[in-house]
Order: C-alpha cells, then sequence, then structure tokens
C-alpha cells in the first residue's frame, strides 16, 4: 500500500487511480472479469443506479413501508427481479408466501373460524364443529357466516390481511416506536397465520405458492428455517414433525419437476431459543434424528426468535454439544448478533455461533464490533446472512448506508443477502433486499459484477454438497447467459 | 487465531474466555494496565453505563436534542465532566462558546443593531450609527430601542439565542426532515453569529469565553478550526486576518497564564471549500505565510463546509500541492469523508486526504466503506477527529451504536472524540460527545481505560512537537491522578 505513495509533492494522478482500482477490487465481485456482453448491461445497470442516488427521496435512507412503492416502479427493480439471483438462504417458511394469497384463497376455504383476541389480533381454526373457545379471546365464528353478514367485506378482508403481517400503509416509526412493540407485533402475527398455515391441506398448498413466489422472483434454490408444527386436521388430529417435513419433501420435488431451472430447497430445522435445557435437549435430539433420517433434505439446525429476550447460545452449550459428542453430524446455522447490545450476554452469541462451528451466520449485525469474530468468520469461510429490510423492520438501524452489510461488502467477506420474512415486511422473494444492498450498501460503487458475485454466493456458501453445488452453478450459468442476452 | 479453536466437541470454555479478551484487548485502551484505584473507579464506571443502558429511553439511541437532559442528569455524566479529557483537535471558533452567553452578554452591549432577514434569521452589527441596508432584510433596529419597546424581553431574547444555534426544543426530525433543510439552518445562524462576533472586542471576549467553557469541561488544550475573519471596529474599519490570529494567540497566553493546568491552544486555518481555483490559490499562499510567520501557533490548514456541495480536494490538487512544490510545511487536517454518497467524487476525498498527507481526518464517516483509505490512516497513525452528535445532527446516522466510530473503536482504529460546533448543537466541551462515545459506540464493553485512552490519543495525534506532547502529557497525568483520587 505504502510503496504506491508518494507524499512529496502533488500525488501522481496514476498512483491515485491505481489506489483506488484496488479499492473497487477489494469488493464482493471486485475481481470478476465481465464479457463484452456484461459491459453494455453494467453500463445500463450503472445508469439506473443513478437515477435512484439522484431522486429527493433515496429509497435505502427510508422506512421499507414508505420506499417499498419507489422501489417497486423502478427500472432497476423491474430488472432485478429478472436476475437469476441463485438462492434464498435465510428465509423462515411461515413467511414465505404473500399474505394476500391466505385471503383471498385460504380464508375462503369453508369449515374456517376466526377469532380476536383481547390484543385485537386475530386467531384462525379450521374444524368440522364449533371449536373450543380461546382464552382471552372472543368467540369462535364461521368465517363464511361472518363474511355473508357483512356489508363491507373489503373491510373485513383488509383487517385479516393486516392481522398477518407487519407491513402497514400507516407511518411506520409511529405506529412502532420501539423495538419491543415491533417484535410483539410479530409474535401476534404469527399467532394469526399459525392457525391457518398449520391445516394440512393448507400447509402443503403454502409452501408451494411460497415456492412459485420465489421461482417467480427468479430464485432456484431454498433453504427454508422450518418449525416444522404439528399439523392438523379437520377433526382436529394432528401429526407428528415427519410428516410436516415429509410434506415439505413431497411438494420440493414435485414442483421442482414441475418448474424447469428450479434447483430445489433443503430444510433448516429451527426451533424458539426461549426454552429451558430439558426442552432444547429432547429438541436436538429430533434435530439429529431428522438429519439421520433425511439426510439430503435436512440441512442442519437453528435456533430462532429475539436474541435480546430468549437464551444466549453458551446457556445451551451441553445441548449444542450432542451431536459431536455422540459423533453425529449436525450442521448449525445460528442466527446470532441480531442486536445492538453491544457487550451484553446476547451480544456473545456471534462467537459463540463461530465456537460451535456454525456453517453460515443469521444475520450478524454486531459482526463489525466483533473483529476476533469477524476474522474467524472470514478465515473460516462462515458466510453472513444479511436480511437488510427485515434489519430496519426490526429497527436496528434505520439508513441503510449505515448497514454493516455496507462494509461487509466493501471488503468482499463472505455473505449472501437474504429475506428473513419477506411476507411480513409487505416485501416478496429476494429483490427487494438486492435492490437495499445493491443501491443503499454499495452506494454508486456496486455494478452488475457485485450482483453476479452475490449470486454465485449464494449457491457456494449453500449448504449442498460440492457436486450439487457444481450442477446449481451450471444451471444458475445458463440462466444467467439467458439473463445478459435478454436485456442487452 | 484458529488453533486457539477445536471445533470438535463442546468448545473449551477458556479457549472461549481467551478470545474474549483478545477481543476485549484489541479495543481502544484495551492493553493499558489499571492501578489498584483506577479498578475501583472502574467498577464505579462500568455500573453507571450499565444503568443507562439499562434506560428505556436510551439516551444514544435518540436524537441528540431529546437526548441531551438526560444525559446531562446522569451520574456518568457528571463524572465525564470531571474527567481530564485532554485535548478537543476538532471545534471550530465560531462555535465554541455558549450561545446563551452570546445572548446574555453580548446582545446586551451599546451600539448593536439588528435586523431579520426574509428567511426570518437575524443579522447583527455593532455601528456608531445606522449600518446601510441589508439586502433581503428589514431595516435595522437599534437593539437596545427594541428591547425597551418590548414588553416580552424574554421571548425577544429567546427567538435571538435559537437564530443563532441549530438546537430546537421542537422535535428535531420534523424540523430538519432532510440534510439540505439542516445546512441551510446551520448557514443561517453562522450568518447571524458572524456580525457579533466579529466585532473586535467582542472577538477577543467570545474567544476568552470559549476556552473558558472547554476549561471548566476539563479539556487542557485545543486546536481550532478558526476562519480567521475580517474583524471590525465600531467605525466600520476591517483589521486583516493576521489581526485575528494575533489577537487569538494573544487571548491564549493571557488565558494559559491565569488557568493552571491549561496547557494552550493552535489554529488550523479553515477556508471554505465552495470557491474557485483561483481563491484557493490565494488562500494557501496565505496559509503558507501564516505558518511562517506563526509556526508555533498555526497548527496547518482545512477546507470546511458541506463536502456534499463543495468542490472535492482533488479539483484543488494544483492549489494544495504549492506548498510541497515549495518545499514549504503547511500540514492539512482535511475534513473528508463527512458523507453517505458512497462512491461520489466527494467521496473520493477521503483517499485524496491522504494522499496529500493529511495530518489527521476530519469526521472520516465513510472510512469503513475505504478498507484502502482505512489501511493508509491506520498504518500512517493518522488519527480519524470522530464527531458523534454532530454527525447525527446533520442527519448522516440516526442512532449512534451505528455509527463507524463504535467499529474504529473496536478495532482501536487511531482517533480522538470531538465536539466540531458544541455551541450549535446545544452542547459544549467535550463531555456530551464523550458520553455518547463510551455509552454508545461502545455498548458494555468501553471502560475506564478506553476514557483513559481516548484522553492520550488526543495528545499523541494533536499537531505539538514531540517534546510539547511530553509535557501535556505529564501535565494531564496530574489531573488524572486527581481525578482518579477524587472519585474512589
Ligand atoms: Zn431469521
Ligand atoms: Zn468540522
Amino acid at each position: 500500500l505504502c510503496c504506491l505513495w508518494g507524499g512529496e509533492s502533488m500525488p501522481d494522478p496514476k498512483h491515485r487511480e491505481a489506489l483506488m482500482e484496488m479499492e473497487a477490487s477489494m469488493q464482493t465481485g471486485g475481481q470478476l472479469v465481465m464479457s463484452d456482453k456484461e459491459k453494455v448491461l453494467n453500463a445500463r445497470f450503472l445508469q439506473m443506479k443513478q437515477a435512484e442516488v439522484m431522486r429527493p427521496d433515496f429509497p435505502p435512507a427510508m422506512h421499507f413501508f414508505k420506499a417499498r412503492e419507489l422501489i417497486k416502479e423502478s427500472p432497476l427493480f423491474s430488472l432485478l427481479r429478472k436476475a437469476p439471483k441463485g438462492a434464498a438462504l435465510h428465509v423462515h417458511d411461515l413467511s414465505m408466501t404473500a399474505v394476500e394469497w391466505l385471503v383471498k384463497n385460504v380464508t375462503y376455504r369453508p369449515d374456517l373460524y376466526m377469532c380476536s383476541s383481547d390484543t385485537q389480533s386475530l386467531r384462525f381454526i379450521f374444524c368440522s364443529q364449533i371449536p373450543q373457545p380461546l382464552a382471552r379471546c372472543s368467540p369462535w365464528v364461521l368465517l363464511e357466516k361472518l363474511r355473508n353478514a357483512t356489508v363491507n367485506v373489503t373491510e373485513l378482508d383488509d383487517r385479516i390481511m393486516r392481522s398477518m403481517t407487519v407491513f402497514t400503509d400507516q407511518d411506520p416509526e409511529t405506529l412502532y416506536p420501539t423495538q419491543d412493540v415491533v417484535w410483539e407485533r410479530f409474535e401476534e402475527a404469527f399467532m394469526a397465520l399459525r392457525g391457518l398455515v398449520n391445516f394440512a391441506p393448507v400447509f402443503r398448498d403454502y409452501y408451494y405458492q411460497g415456492l412459485r413466489e420465489f421461482y417467480a422472483d427468479n430464485v432456484m434454490y431454498l433453504e427454508l428455517r422450518a418449525v416444522l408444527p404439528e399439523v392438523y386436521e379437520l377433526d382436529g388430529s394432528t401429526h407428528d414433525i415427519t410428516w410436516s417435513l415429509k410434506t415439505y419433501q413431497e411438494v420440493t420435488r414435485s414442483f421442482t419437476a414441475d418448474h424447469p431451472g428450479f434447483f430445489g430447497a433443503r430444510v433448516i430445522f429451527s426451533f424458539h431459543r426461549h426454552v429451558n435445557s430439558t426442552v432444547m435437549a429432547r429438541v436436538v435430539e429430533e434435530a439429529m434424528k431428522l438429519k439421520r433420517d433425511f439426510p439430503d433434505f435436512v440441512a442442519g439446525f437453528d435456533l430462532m426468535g429475539r436474541e435480546d429476550q430468549g437464551r444466549p447460545l453458551w446457556y445451551f452449550r451441553h445441548e449444542l454439544s450432542m451431536p459431536s459428542d455422540r459423533g453425529l453430524l449436525l450442521p448449525f446455522y445460528f442466527h446470532a448478533g441480531e442486536t445492538n447490545l453491544e457487550g451484553s450476554d446476547v451480544d456473545q452469541n456471534l462467537l459463540d455461533a463461530l465456537l460451535f462451528n456454525t456453517s453460515r451466520i443469521g444475520h450478524g449485525f454486531a459482526l463489525l464490533r466483533h473483529p476476533v469474530a469477524k476474522e474467524l468468520s472470514r478465515k473460516r469461510g462462515v458466510a453472513v446472512e444479511i436480511c437488510p429490510i427485515s434489519n430496519q423492520v426490526t429497527k436496528l438501524v434505520d439508513d441503510l448506508r449505515n448497514h454493516p452489510g455496507a462494509v461487509l461488502m466493501a471488503e468482499d467477506h463472505p455473505l449472501v443477502i437474504s429475506s428473513d420474512d419477506p411476507a411480513m415486511f409487505g416485501s416478496s422473494g429476494l429483490s427487494y433486499d438486492f435492490y437495499e444492498a445493491l443501491v443503499g450498501f454499495g452506494g454508486l460503487r456496486s455494478n452488475l459484477r457485485t450482483l453476479k458475485s452475490l449470486a454465485i454466493n449464494s449457491i457456494r456458501y449453500s449448504s449442498l454438497p460440492a457436486a450439487q453445488q457444481e450442477k446449481a452453478l451450471a444451471m444458475w450459468q445458463k440462466q444467467w447467459d439467458k439473463f445478459i442476452s435478454e436485456n442487452t
């Protein structure tokens, strides 16, 4: 570095140029060589980005709920939608599918009961007869009956829609003044969703529809954080979690068979961190069993739920050591560092996730403040799953230019971009998050190579074994070439 | 790093401990060894910090205008006020002294005329007779007369006070929705201040009062960004900028003589970047002359004003090369990277400042996104002057936990904490910015060693020659020992 610099009279413009190029080459995708066709598209891409940056209302500096329409209408977003983005590696099953589909399709099915909790949130259940009343809820009503008796059905449907998402048309800063408020809203929305989605016929359709939406967004492969609930039938009987997993596997197979260019999906079994050690021991046991029985479909295990309020990883150190103690393989994909409580127990999760040999890091928002963890992640190629919109909605960061992903991308840190809970945020697929990353993190510097590199990263850092990765990459390359051809 | 990690069964708690200690030792102050007394105070210090972090309204996450009273009333702030903080290396002369003093003292002096611009901002001038009318302003009125005719003088004084600061009791986000609006307000406030402060007798008193305020905040030395205006007399005659510089030197000498434990001050001649090359050539010429004539009092030269709208450094490359072309010494202290426009011309200022061999970097807000510039700054010990409150007020960052200073402090990057324009922000001295840095950047991890290290940095990265630094450090050490003794 230093030998490039004279420091005596006017800096040599060539040396300056060289340093600028060095910096450009250090960013994500900075080493890729573009074909002539890619260069043509890149020029258009940079023009489109310039147009975004020149807007008086710069979308990445705004709350996504306000920015969504601006992004949606931008030519850059249309291009990003069309781009083959590879894999979505951090998406939760219960929030992968647009809420609109749930309202328009699922809530119009027969035998659906609804009630309202005393927190004004909705609850649903499919049942062949009137269900047992729920504590702290209004009596159940058959939704079909209610709709027949309602004058303004649109208003009712809007209310149902709102109950299943955090997205709002109101001012998000006013509605969600603190992290606590937004997380509460989250939990309520999941409660509303659960009764709908965990009904066996819907469970299958919901997942299929989710795959369809990601496929439409040009995503070819998913690793789904799945809670694997006990899915119920109309008579109240329930299936075990193996049934849920098998259903996911079957639907994945049939969807993949029917959709050319789709590579498939795998499941990361994800359990809530708000439990005690006894429960956790049982859950890890279960996870090992699932990994053994479905070695090619189960990618691994994760703990989820708000880190600040849950147990830190170290609390479960004995339970999380069970697989290695027994010489069994259970890869971890831990959420860690989704916090701005620096120096707390929770803040320790990042280092602990790495000590437990995590395969990737979910969020890693606090990574920059942990130089040792950062270095470990880099050296060992443990990719950070960056979810820009999610971190903004949960109020970790306001202006996305200040998101740590901007720094990690400037340094080509191992990372992928993902969407966490797209339906919750009124987003879908990966394109909105790609927009935020490319426009917000990258400023004017990110380019088509950055986009390409992010897509390649998503396959390289997936749980797929090497041979499968090569197959997926070859498939992706074809889509990429087509994308370049069709847009130049 | 990696050899500390086994990765097979449960991570060894001792290895984990070692990694945590390694990370703690990497932060600013992490290498300092505490005396027994310091350890006692550190325990109190950490307790006080814990109390701040546990607040429902966490001050560093709020806008400073709302947080100020919370900070002021905290026991931690009282302790920080008392701590000898060393030097203030990034403070602008026209905003070093509380506006309250200007209103209560200066505006009650005779011969002061006031008018109101068509932007509702105020203008002032001292004059022995009624001054020439100003364009786009109301006619001049003698303030003394106006006060005599006013029923509610408090209200009038409040209006005068508000015109000279960006601080507000209203909701700052509503009042200043964009960077443009807040920068305009800045310029207006400076226009109001100028007429008051550039009057010869006030010029002297204002600076003396400013030193008094920093001294009261336990700051022992200042490097002042000074515009060196043409100061005027009652009859309208003006002095040249050498006169302003000499006045600063004389006042510094007399203040230092009268205040034990105060070390002194130096000036960084600072000129507005909104000029053309011809003007810049003349200014650099002037700066070289001042440095030659006052070698011990003039530290160097800087360009100021909003980077996003001004000329980038590279635009002035020929003018800025004049000193080295002639073999003359003119150290630079450039504002650079006070922007979130990544990839723009302005964003290039950081690297260019380093190529022009800048002695320190003012703000460097964008440094993390420039790995080459960051590495150069670190290797060559070019300290970043971090001004947390300033960056928040100019809307570069909202929640100060996301300020890049948090990352730089985690890595012990060469840096100092300063207050930029304290009077503009309703702040004073350095303590408020130290609070934001220690509580906001450091989370629960920063400690008394961090504070001590920041104070030592401020002397080590000053423009003082080595022998003077040793003298200042010895003086500071005495104050530090006293501080420790008196607070344990
Ligand atoms: Zn997640
Ligand atoms: Zn400044």
